[in-house]
């Protein structure tokens, strides 16, 4: 009798998990415009959730964009409170820096590298706090000349260099968007353009560009 | 009897209080370069010393220099915690401004307008949450011109005029070098020379600059 | 006869003249996106015509628009014997300057101070060479406000000292173009907008900015 | 007779020329504050001078700095009779182009790319109609890191390599010294530091630097 009730309460609380909702994982892209295009059809975060749905694997998923046009590492840091951490998310995807190495041309108000590192560590520190599973994207091009020739291509490679760095002291995945785009361009950009294969204006995304972004970040997230 | 022993009582109190040492208001300058070379012989800190002293009432201050150079609005919030709150400060002086309009010129990495204001009031709010009495400066000059011929003078005026409205918004008193500057070459700058009135060198205080702004924050200090 | 025959000679010339057509003044506006959007309907050169019409002085003048957007001092200097020389002026009226100062801002790129005035002057020398009439103009704004609080009012002060100088110095009408700006400015400007009431954007001229600088051009072209 | 006269003839002919003083090649080094460095003791010019002892050329060539500090391709043009023309130089060594891309980010006064390319060719034009020969200089580096990280890289190389097609494109002999500086600080600057390899300050040339530029051009000058 033990044994056969046993089974049966085994039997029960498997039928009732097989019924209850899945537990999903609220994931986060914590960025600027690229971001902020992103949940439009066609952007990166529209089909990462298709990756998602290809596998069958959507309902384990709720992906929510954060990205607001502009925005350096210090906006992040200001808003992350209201914008991130108040809708209790499980993985926060945090893609910055363009616009840290490109206001710096535009606008004279860039962000100096050790105080790129400072508030970039800030978020990772408060985030964890939280509980949040990070990973950390580097900024992929300002112009897509793959012959180092592009303006900022110095400040980005140094930008990009130090989340690589971060991304290793706090044992964080990496998302190398940079190095994607480079690979990607040395292959497809034979004509050295500096627009036009992964993005319509040297920085936003065009079809090409929103799929592999959303390809390098979702091999990433289904590992996380 | 009820009386007599109302006067004693009183007495022991009056006395008490003429032995027990003055409680000293802890004053920190909260600053840039300017407020870091202040506390040098000759500075603008020294100089409030010395006015406090000539009213007998060194022993109710203590001046506390925390300026770093370079420093700009988001320089103090980030140090604010190690470098101000720690000492437990009874007022605040804080004294930034010109590496926001200038770093946009020197480096690209100057503060855009609405960052200056948020950050400058999350300075203020966590101040006042600490129960500081706080007193804001606006940014004396880069370049001594009087006809409004510096470089830099559109984006001080606005940046300054920033600082004046936080001030009036929260009912915060305000030190406006600014406007004391700019007066005193009316005066004095009649041949519109760049720098040497106030400054050695269109930004850094000279012996006359460093009297001209000790005697303004030393009006409103006394206030205080 | 000898006198009859010259009486005669005399009475010929005298008819031709008044048959001949007048001898028009060529005057050439040579400067940046301002002047060439001038020449569209509504344009300051198109109002210039106008002004003269209703003076029934248009067979006196051709007015050509020698604009070029983006266009700095040296850019000026560069194309001035294909726009300009080859065309054989009698007015240009040169009118450059915003770009010098607002590039340095937007690309870097502005140009210095002193390299402003060199090519500024060696423009002047190279016009009157070939025996033109010139007229100066100072840059009319880049900002409307009307407390010197414009990003880039100092620079743009700045540089508009040097044309007045180089207007001075040359014995050249200037046509004050920033003066008169901001005289209107102060009084229809009590907002302190940015911009909508001379420009549509800050730069570039309305209805109002074209009328106001076509009136002032006018005033001195009729006077050369 | 016959024999002997010729003889005594060709040995006239030999002592006349030996006692001729040699028509020296005048080489003119065109550029900004490295090249006016380059006449110091331990500068490139003096070290050029040096090579050419060695092979005992002294006598053929008469070197001559014209280097101004600060100066940009476009200060070359203005400057370019009084201080080049002038000399009637046989050789001009162009060595531009570090301001132009550096003074973008501490000054906003930075050379346009295609402005940089249209003076660049000017220049050209002129010394060639003044039968000068010419050659073309690489800007070495801003910076030292081998990993295309130092801010300016980017545009650094883009200038670089209009100058390689204008060296191409007029059959002039180009003097790479942004290959050569790479190359050297690949093979000994495993540290990927910033300065201190070939240059004292990012920019201006240590000992070894010196002698590496003067290496470069006493290879191309001995060929001119």
């Amino acid at each position: 009798m033990k044994i056969a009730l046993g089974l049966a309460a085994g039997f029960v609380v498997l039928t009732l998990a097989s019924f209850l909702p899945m537990q999903k994982k609220k994931v986060i892209f914590f960025g600027d415009s690229i971001t902020q295009a992103a949940v439009k059809p066609g952007g990166y975060i529209v089909k990462v959730g298709d990756m998602a749905a290809a596998e069958k694997l959507s309902d384990r998923y709720d992906f929510i964009g954060a990205g607001i046009g502009g925005n350096k590492v210090y906006d992040l840091f200001l808003r992350m409170d209201d914008d991130v951490l108040s809708k209790r998310p499980d993985v926060v995807i945090i893609y910055i820096g363009v616009n840290d190495v490109w206001h710096k041309r535009s606008y004279g108000t860039g962000t100096d590298a050790d105080k790129f590192e400072r508030f970039y560590t800030a978020i990772i520190k408060k985030l964890q706090a939280a509980n949040c599973k990070i990973a950390l994207c580097t900024p992929a091009v300002i112009g897509e000349r793959t012959d180092s020739s592009n303006e900022l291509d110095g400040d980005l490679n140094l930008y990009s260099n130090m989340i690589r760095n971060l991304a290793k002291a706090n044992s964080l995945p990496l998302i190398d968007l940079r190095k994607a785009f480079l690979d990607y361009n040395l292959k497809e950009n034979k004509e050295n353009k500096e627009s036009g294969i992964l993005t319509t204006d040297r920085v936003h995304l065009n079809e090409k560009g929103n799929e592999l972004v959303a390809s390098e970040m979702w091999k990433v997230l289904k590992a996380l």
